[in-house]
Parts: C-alpha cells; sequence; structure tokens
C-alpha cells in the first residue's frame, strides 16, 4: 500500500495490525453489519473493526481520528431508529462491540453486576437470575440486543413502570471518549455527589458522546411468584382510572399495564387464531402484572381484591387472572404478538410516543378523531406502556388502499399530525426508541432551540471534531 | 451616579430598576445571605437580588453577565459544603431564590408536582399529602432546605433505599442558563428519549451550570402503614446478612435500613437520656423501616417473620417492632439524635461517604485499625443509611484531648487516611452532602483526570465566562 499512512484508506490496515486481521472485516464479510435488520438504511461501511478489550477500543477510535473516519458503535444491531449502521458513503468505521461480551463480577451482597457492552441482554437476565437475582430490563429484542446498546439508547421495555429504564439501572459506566481516553465510572454506589453526572449524560446520547465499552448494573431480588390479570375496559379514561387504582392497592408490587384497543386485539385473532382471547370485544384490554415477595397466594388475593373494587365502580366490565404460568404466558403472548400481526396485516406508519397519563385519553381522542377526518377509513392500532405513559400508536391504511400506497403518499402528513398532538398534550415523539436518523429532523424542528443549543454545545465539547456517530440525534 | 454603567458597582443600581428596591438586598439586610447556618464560610456579597419569576431570573443573570459579576444561586441556606454562599471579595451576587415558591401543578392521574425552586421541601411534601400521595425526599433540614437546591445537590435522605436521591424524583426541570436564557424542560414523562439528558446534567451540578427554577417531580400513592422496628446486630457482616434478607422478603416495602454503631447510642444516652434504648449495649443497632400498601396487621406480620429469621441465623441477636406510631417516631429520634449528640461532645470529623454494601464491613474494619493505630484513642462515630451504602463515618478526638485542638492538629491526616480507604474500596467521598468548597481540591485529587476533564469541558461549554458559581466543584 502507498497511500499516505493517514488517509482514510489506509485505515483498514493501520486496524489489521493494531487488532489483528481476524477482527476487522471487509467486503462482503461486513455486510450484516452494514444495515439494520429491517432493511430500512442499508449501508457500506469502510470496514467493521471487532475489538476485544477497552483498551483496543481506544485504539480503533484514536487510529479512526488520526485517519479522519467518523465511527459507528454498533451493539447487536437490533435498533429502530437508524442509530447503529454506517452511512452510504463507504467512509464510516463500524464498531462492532460484540467480543465484549464478558460479565466482569455479580456482586450479590451489592446487588450489582458489572458486564461488558457486548453482553447479550437475556445472557444477563440469566447470569443474574443464576445467583437468585432479578436483572429486570425486558423488551422483545432481548435474545440478541446488547446491553451497551441498550444504555447507549436508554431502553425501555416491559418492566418501566416498577424498576425505571436502562438509565435508571445503571450505577456506573466505563466509557471511551472520542479522544481516545478511558473514563473508568464503573461503581457500585447508590450515592454519589462528587461533581457532573457523566454517567447519565452518556446513557442515551446514542453513540454520539463516546463509546460505552462496561456497565455497573443494579440487581433486584426475584419476586417470589409473579401473576398476570386480563381487565376489559370501556374506555380510556377507565384505563387510567384503573391504573391509579392498581398503583395505590399493589404500589411497587405492580410491575406491568399495558393496553391493548379493539383493533390490536382483532388483528393478533385474525392472524393468530390459536391464541386464546378470553375478554373478546372489549374496546379496551387491559394487562396487569404483579410481582409478589409473599406468595402466589397473596398475589392472587391483592389481585382479586383490586379486580372486585374496580368491577364495583365501572373501571373495568370484565376480569380474569391467570391461573397457570402457562396462563400467564398466554396472556402476554397476546400483547406480544399485536406487532407481528400488524406487520402481517401490511405495512403502517408507527409512532412511539410518551405522554402524562393523565393526557393520554384526551389526545387519543384529539388525535384519533383528527386522523379520522384527514383519512377516512383509517385504521388505530394503539396499544402499549400505559403505566409510563408510552403509547405504540400506529395508523393503518384503510381497507382496500394497498399499505405501501398509503405510507407513500400520507406518511409526512401523518406524522405532523400525530406529532403535533403530542407536543399539544406536552408529550415525546420517541418514548423509548431514540433519535438515531429516522427522528433527527423532526427533532431539530420540534425540540426547543435552548435545548438544542445545549445539546450542541455539549456535543462540541466532548466531541470537537464530529467523529462519533455523526447525523445521528443532532 | 457617574460611575460606568456597565461595572460592577452599578449592579445593585441596575438590579433595582429591574426586581423593585424590595428585591435587591445589600449591607445588614444582606447579612443572613452572606454565610453558611454553621458559619463556616462568612462571606460579603455584592448583592443579594430575589427575583420573583423565571424571567426575572434570567433577567439578573444577563444582567451579572453585563457587569461581570459572578454568581452564587440559594437556596434554603441549609447546605453542608460552602457552595450557597458568596465568598468574601465583595463581589459576588448572590440569587436568592426564595419568592419562587408556588405550586404550580399537581397532577394527581400523572402523580406528578410542578413546583417552583424556592418551595420549601416540607411544603412540597404536605401539599402531596393534602392529595393523598407522598413525595417521598425527607431528611434532616426539610423544615427549610428548598427544592431547588435539593436538587442542585442531588439531595439523599432517609428514603433513597426506596424512592432513590432527588434525581430519581424528578421529571423535568426549568433551568435558567449562564446566557439568561430559559430551558423550558418540565415535562411529566417517564419515557422521553429525545436527545441528551441535560435533566440529569443540572441536577447535582450545584449551581455551576445553570439555575434551576422550577421542577417537575414524581409522587406516589401514600402507604396504608409504616412500621419500624429495631435490631441488635454482633458485627458489621451481620448487619449487611439483615440487609439482603431484608431486601429480598420486603421487596420494594423496605423504605430505610439505617445503622447505628454502639458509640453513637452511648451518646445519645449520655446527651439524650430521656430517650428509651430498648436494645442497650448492641455492638450495632439497625433500624428498618417497612412502608405496606396493605394493613399495619399485614406489615407486622411481615416484619415478625423476618426478624424471626434472622434470629434463627444470628444476623441479630434481638429485636424489637414498634407497637405504636409514637413508638415509631422515638426509635426514628434514637438516630436523628446521634448528630445532635455529637455536636454536644464537641466537635469531631466529619465524612459523609458512600461504598459499595458489599465492601462497608471491610472498609470499616481496616479503616477503624488504621485510625487506632495513628490516633490511639479516637473514636469511631459511625451511623448512616447502609441500605444506600451511605455512612456518615466521624471521628472524635480521644477522651481528655480537647476537641479543637485534636480538629487543628489532625483533620487533614485523618481526612487522608479515611479517604485513601473509601478509594481503595470503591467508594465515593461525598454521598449525598456534594462538594461546594469543601471538598474542592479533594475531588481535584482524587477524581480520575479523565473525569475532571469531561467536567470541565462541559462547564466551559455552558458557562465560558465562568460566572455560574465558580470556585464550586471544579
Amino acid at each position: 500500500m502507498t497511500a499516505d499512512a493517514t488517509t482514510l484508506q489506509a485505515l483498514p490496515a493501520a486496524l489489521r495490525a493494531a487488532l489483528g486481521d481476524a477482527h476487522v472485516l471487509t467486503g462482503t464479510d461486513a455486510a450484516a453489519r452494514e444495515q439494520d435488520w429491517r432493511q430500512r438504511w442499508p449501508g457500506r461501511a469502510l470496514a467493521v473493526a471487532r475489538p476485544g478489550s477497552t483498551e483496543e477500543v481506544a485504539t480503533v477510535l484514536r487510529l479512526a481520528a488520526r485517519h479522519g473516519a467518523s465511527v459507528v458503535p454498533q451493539g447487536g444491531n437490533t435498533g429502530l431508529v437508524g442509530g447503529g449502521v454506517p452511512d452510504d458513503s463507504g467512509r464510516q468505521l463500524v464498531l462492532s462491540l460484540g467480543r465484549m461480551n464478558r460479565i466482569r463480577e455479580i456482586d450479590a451482597a451489592n446487588l450489582t453486576m458489572t458486564a461488558e457492552a457486548g453482553c447479550v441482554l437475556q445472557a444477563l437476565q440469566q447470569a443474574a437470575a443464576e445467583q437468585g437475582l432479578l436483572f429486570p430490563l425486558s423488551l422483545a429484542a432481548e435474545g440478541s440486543c446488547t446491553i451497551g446498546g441498550n444504555l447507549a439508547t436508554n431502553a425501555g421495555g416491559t418492566q418501566v413502570l416498577r424498576y425505571g429504564n436502562a438509565r435508571e439501572l445503571c450505577l456506573g459506566l466505563e466509557v471511551v471518549t472520542a479522544q481516545g481516553e478511558v473514563w473508568s465510572g464503573l461503581s457500585g454506589l447508590r450515592k454519589d455527589n462528587t461533581g457532573y453526572d457523566l454517567r447519565d449524560l452518556f446513557i442515551g446520547s446514542e453513540g454520539t458522546l463516546g463509546v460505552i465499552t462496561a456497565a455497573t448494573l443494579k440487581l433486584h431480588p426475584q419476586p417470589v411468584a409473579t401473576l398476570t390479570a386480563l381487565a376489559a375496559c370501556p374506555d380510556l379514561p377507565a384505563c387510567v382510572a384503573l391504573l391509579m387504582r392498581a398503583r395505590a392497592r399493589l404500589g411497587a408490587g405492580l410491575t406491568g399495564f399495558e393496553v391493548m384497543n379493539r383493533l390490536s386485539l382483532d388483528l393478533v385473532r385474525q392472524h393468530f387464531p390459536q391464541l386464546p382471547q378470553p375478554l373478546p370485544g372489549a374496546p379496551w384490554t387491559v394487562l396487569l402484572e404483579l410481582a409478589d415477595g409473599e406468595s402466589e397466594a397473596h398475589a392472587r388475593g391483592l389481585f382479586e381484591g383490586l379486580m372486585e373494587a374496580a368491577l364495583d365502580d365501572g373501571c373495568c366490565t370484565d376480569a380474569v387472572v391467570a391461573e397457570s404460568l402457562a396462563q400467564s404466558q398466554a396472556l402476554w403472548q397476546l400483547r406480544e404478538s399485536i406487532p407481528l400481526a400488524q406487520a402481517a396485516a401490511g405495512a403502517n406508519i408507527k409512532h412511539d410516543i410518551a405522554l402524562p397519563v393523565s393526557r393520554i385519553p384526551d389526545f387519543v381522542a384529539a388525535t384519533d378523531a383528527a386522523l379520522a377526518a384527514a383519512f377516512p377509513g383509517a385504521a388505530l392500532v394503539n396499544f402499549g406502556h400505559l403505566g409510563d405513559g408510552n403509547l405504540h400508536y400506529n395508523v393503518q391504511a384503510p381497507p382496500g388502499v394497498s399499505p405501501r400506497e398509503f405510507l407513500a403518499r400520507h406518511e409526512p402528513a401523518v406524522n405532523t399530525l400525530v406529532y403535533d398532538g403530542v407536543m399539544a398534550h406536552g408529550g415525546s415523539i420517541s418514548a423509548e426508541h431514540g433519535i438515531g436518523r429516522l427522528k433527527r429532523e423532526e427533532l431539530a424542528e420540534r425540540k426547543s432551540p435552548v435545548a438544542l443549543g445545549l445539546m450542541r454545545a455539549i456535543k462540541q465539547a466532548l466531541d470537537p471534531q464530529g467523529l462519533l456517530n455523526p447525523g445521528r440525534v443532532l
């Protein structure tokens, strides 16, 4: 190779010298890392670097800086917003954390676990369970997503109501900066007021401020019994009233509170007829989960007391409590099959939004009506984590209209209508999926200029050359 | 006044014109705001500005910048590290948030409350209670500290084990930047992944990055019953074992877990002989608090089951569960009287430290031994929030030695010994009190250069003129 040793084209060779040939992929070997799993963002990478240690990550970043390559950190590549795949310039380096998959320590008496960024979420759940402990982060992609990506995007999931987002489950981080320095901020401390909260700044920054290489995570005691119930509610205000009741009665025992509108479950019935639906035809169905420290009988008593009171005052019109673990799993399967049933029904326009719980009924009423007026016949598949104020508010083409055609023609207008409603009701246009490339322009338009100015100042301060995941978030 | 309209000396007049004469204090009127309540940092202010609205805070910051005055934000002036009072140059402006004391909104169905920075913590607790809800932040100064100060210092207190620090109780902020711009980040959302976590960056930054003017706070359902118990433990490892047991059995019901060594309670007996001590002479005494969503009888049953098991396996040697609210309060009074008993016994060298819970026994054994060797006869008053890994590890002069003299001669060496031990055991030199001026040099020495570099880059980016609370933290 005769190219100047610091040109972009010389970077793969420099990386091979540093990491070994096997850990720098180019050409077809790199293909799986160049686009997202939904194939929305086909890209082309200069190379894929697979460092095996924190020091090697630092080396990769220093080499990238020297050769003028920007760096796209990648975990399990399960993201939904195009944040973890390269653009199509062929000039970006993908930094895959997959080889950094050691659990460094489990400290049971401190209820903490220190794990490297490339650990698959499910492996962490299992490692905690083997100690009789719980790592509560749980989401659909848990079999392949990695904890580094979970933290970089502040992942949510199904247990946020009780245990918080990924942010709340993290006590400390190890991060490689844009300059290739290592911040050793791993810490098993519940209290530490020694300066600015760097941890939370890196969490949720989607790889644009630094590369997370390891984290110290909170563990919890395993509940003795977990029980699931289903309730039929007449409308959304009744769902909110049931949530208030459940929070007051079950306290921290309430670990899940999911809502599903009728169309969501109708789609499930249509595409997964084998799944039993114990409360068919309800305008709204709520799935509740209760984790109990005492016994299944105690949990059942609590649930039955709650449901009796809720039936009495009209919050719900019917309810069932699962009789077995298998029944519990079947109820969760209903909820989890909605995205699959939707996919089977054709493309739709997805919105991952959050609102104050108290304003959800008004938002849904107003936005449903506005959509019905603007796009007659369009259908609302509306479900999500009501306990966290997080809705997956998805718009489907009218019957008889080609979904692809509907999307091609109306997606921007539908998004504008929905996001206008979200903003008017004090909400967020990205609850748990992040910004990435998908919502970057939307964010620039809708976030306050002061907030954007603060974000840009921080980006400039930490990554003045703009090497880390450029074009994402900001 | 003939001075140049932009000199420092012209600032009070400009502030009077903007805020009204009554809200700009100088001379003796300002005295109460110029030093901390423990009179450790006597200062002299150019003036004290008392803006009544967010817009007025922005005006004050813009005027201060124009006149070249640095600004010291001040809440209830209850801090312990000199972070909220001016230096003695007479050139700093105190920005008192006391007039901004409105509760803007309580949204019961969203379990949130939006309050201005100058609201006294106790007033917020009461406002929540009037709605049948709980704002769980609770600490000794709650009758006079303000929520703005609580957030600026990420306050801890007695309920952290269950509800987290001030950080975990805050969903959104309104902040005036160093440039006098208003970031309207008030939000009642539990999930919001739209960009960098500015909220957590301002929380705990001790007024050096921006001025918090309002916050949206999380509320919780009120527990139905709260019960307190006391347990006598043979040693610290037994206290840790009891904590593990209590967390596993009581789950989120466990709201407090405080330890007190024998000397702590001996001092209380000596100075407050009227307080009953149900388990006298124990090497270590644990105070447990349990909040229950069902009934007092249910809580009592849980406590009794826990204590029986703990007695069986030797975690504790004796235990009592409070029979009444009055008894519960008396037990808490024991714990809360320790600082007062210590003060009565004379000055001592205080350390507000945090450690991984699992490493506390080793840290205490090693550090006790090192102190005994270096300072024969010095006594350890050791108590704190074991559930959070937070100890108040205080060193008292040997009997017969003048406390003042002991401090004057040995304080730096004692601090070095204790903080060396803290660092060697993965701990923090400031668990909940912050850095301020007290621990600024200690932080500069002990924090990693990479972390300090990141902090300085952020400070420079957000406050390039260094106007906000200079000389604190960094």
